[in-house]
């Protein structure tokens, strides 16, 4: 492919950030397995997160990839990085309970001068497991692992002007995805046939913005079972009398512009109108408090607190951070808006702003994906933010 | 949904294989993050694992599910666990550097009488991180943490009726993909717009076999990028002359039947030819290795000494037992056809038999999923195993 998403100059600007971190922590070196992080510092992209594999970086010269020797192809086509710095294991090492890779890549830190030096290593993410830790650490010798979990997200929480473009695009496929929702649902739809036309719809893309996979499938429950917010899909019919939600993403690139909505078939009870629009006037006072200069914590505030009052209650983040992202997660996991997180909002930092509401009987999703700018909050989508009523 | 994919007995009889297993290794409880173990002993299924999350099992009772408070919603949903075997953790522990949910966990292996028990772990597992690990050991006391990763992969590998019947479903629905490939690819078509079909394809199902979302999703590389094995797609056109490999799954209620095979647009040169019937041969050859009483490395030795014969060496293992599964592996991460995997192979076993080659200049994938049967391997799909040639 080279076909990079990124130039020279915003990978360089890349590594900086995160060096002058790396600098702050005093850390020798970095070891991510996050493939986000990957790609952000890398271009790599494929889906060989299920073996381990990792980018190495020290303060000076390109990082180097390293992980299993089938897959540095895929790094030779799709990173800046030149052959010599792309290291593969052999394939004996692959999910083989006798010998652990992390073995391969202690020796890697010896060849690179990092015998005594102080790498930092991503101990809370879904590719580094407890055994590859323990692995790593038992190859080492005098080197000392040290958590920088999240240190290189940090650094992504601010969009560049090409970033926010991809997220635009993404932006305008989950409109597209909506739209099809709202055109194509009906009584008696079998879930799963709403959920392939959703699926064509995001993959087909929008005019050159061709559709990437989401890190996160379609969340789609109706009635009872959108009482649980994190539940897919099944072939069972759409049901006048029932809600669904649909959390769903357009990804273009493998960035993610996250919308939920909210479906019902039939005449809405009054129960689901009044909670509507309690979340409606409640998103108005949180985004209009998402302005550079507030905490976290204020919007999050803004948001319950004005929920409170009109008698409802949310124990959970109201939003997160998101961007470029792989499975299973398309937040950032970094900040929250939430009691308690000090961080303050700068302009280009983007969110998917979640004011989700699961009800005793079913639920109701009707989120927004925002960018921060020097102005406050900016919605990412137009989707109508009303409830889809149909049939 | 209550909707479970299996009756009583056959929950009872996987919980009664991983006590046996349980007992064997001196382990008075286990804890499952994988969340193909969760729901393969429980029923549990939602995109919830990008949350600390898991089933403690000990050797009695119910199992318990753990994790997330607002995803008990759906282990009430989804599970057969009574709402006491259920238990959340609110949501101030998510992606929260400040505090660890593995605290928690670390408290209800107390309550359950676990204070000093020997309690086997995952440590090798996507979902258990370096962090959850120290996390939970710091809060332990005098229990021991004892590695069992894939102690419950290895009880799926012989597969039930009801298994198999499944898989079955989930190779309907693989043909129809690979025949809507067949039907659909052109030179000039992108990219995105015949994975759009394919997932189309793929979610629609066939007749009642509603089509689940897949582990992996679809890997579709060309021409030169096709020289590596995981890469996804993007809107370059299809284009005569080169060779695309569709690396797909059928997935029926979390079960998935891969099978992969190689689309030629144009005059196929003579070269991809002589691969592509070396591939065929040896695998003719590997299959029929496949027997039960055979051990995994008599596959890839039938294999792989068929495939040197012929001119041709591949270096990775050929094949890996498929199942239940959800992201990031369609594996079950136990044996592999390799050499040196002296596993015994028996009736009720399946694999994806991966015998793919990737060239200089591109790659040939033409894979097979298979039963293991008192008379041999059987395909489970009637996919034609030739090129795809078109254009």
């Amino acid at each position: 492919m080279k076909n990079l998403p990124f130039g020279a100059d915003e990978y360089a600007a890349r590594l900086h950030k995160v060096r002058a971190e790396m600098s702050v922590r005093g850390l020798d070196a970095l070891f991510v397995t996050d493939p986000s992080n990957m790609a952000w510092l890398t271009g790599y992209d494929g889906w060989s997160f299920y073996v381990h594999q990792g980018v190495l970086l020290t303060q000076s010269g390109d990082p180097i990839w390293w992980g299993r020797a089938m897959d540095a192809a895929g790094a030779v086509r799709t990173t800046y990085l030149q052959a010599d710095h792309i290291i593969g294991y052999d394939d004996t090492y692959v999910q083989n309970p006798a010998k652990h890779p992390m073995a391969t890549l202690a020796a890697l830190f010896h060849d690179q001068g990092l015998a005594t030096a102080r790498i930092g290593v991503e101990m809370d993410n879904y590719y580094f497991s407890a055994a590859a830790f323990l692995a790593l650490q038992a190859g080492l010798g005098q080197a000392t692992l040290i958590d920088a979990t999240a240190l290189a997200n940090w650094q992504r929480a601010v969009k560049s002007a090409t970033e926010i473009s991809y997220m635009r695009a993404a932006a305008l496929i989950v409109e597209k995805m909506h739209a099809t929702i709202r055109e194509k649902a009906e009584p008696g739809m079998r879930k799963n046939d709403l959920i392939a036309d959703i699926y064509h719809a995001s993959v087909t893309g929008v005019d050159d913005y061709w559709g990437d996979y989401p890190a996160i499938v379609p969340m789609a429950p109706s009635g009872a079972d959108a009482t649980a917010p994190h539940l897919t899909w099944d072939n069972s019919p759409l049901k006048s009398g029932e809600s669904t939600f649909f959390e769903i993403s357009g990804t273009y690139r493998r960035y993610h512009c996250p919308q939920s909505r909210t479906l019902f078939l039939g005449k809405v009870p009054q129960k689901y109108l009044d909670a509507q629009s309690a979340v409606q006037e409640a998103t108005a006072v949180g985004l209009a408090a998402a302005r550079p200069g507030a905490l976290c914590e204020d919007v999050a505030h803004a948001f319950n607190s004005r929920l409170q009052k009109l008698g409802y209650a949310k124990d959970s983040r109201c939003g997160y951070p998101i961007g470029l992202s792989y499975p299973p997660d398309w937040g950032e996991r970094t900040m929250s808006f939430r009691a308690g997180d000090k961080t303050v909002l700068e302009p280009g930092m983007t969110f998917h702003f979640m004011p989700a509401l699961w009800l005793d009987d079913g639920g109701l999703e009707t989120t927004e994906s925002i960018l921060i700018t020097e102005n406050g909050a900016q919605c990412l989508c137009n989707t109508p933010r009303e409830l889809v009523v149909k049939g």
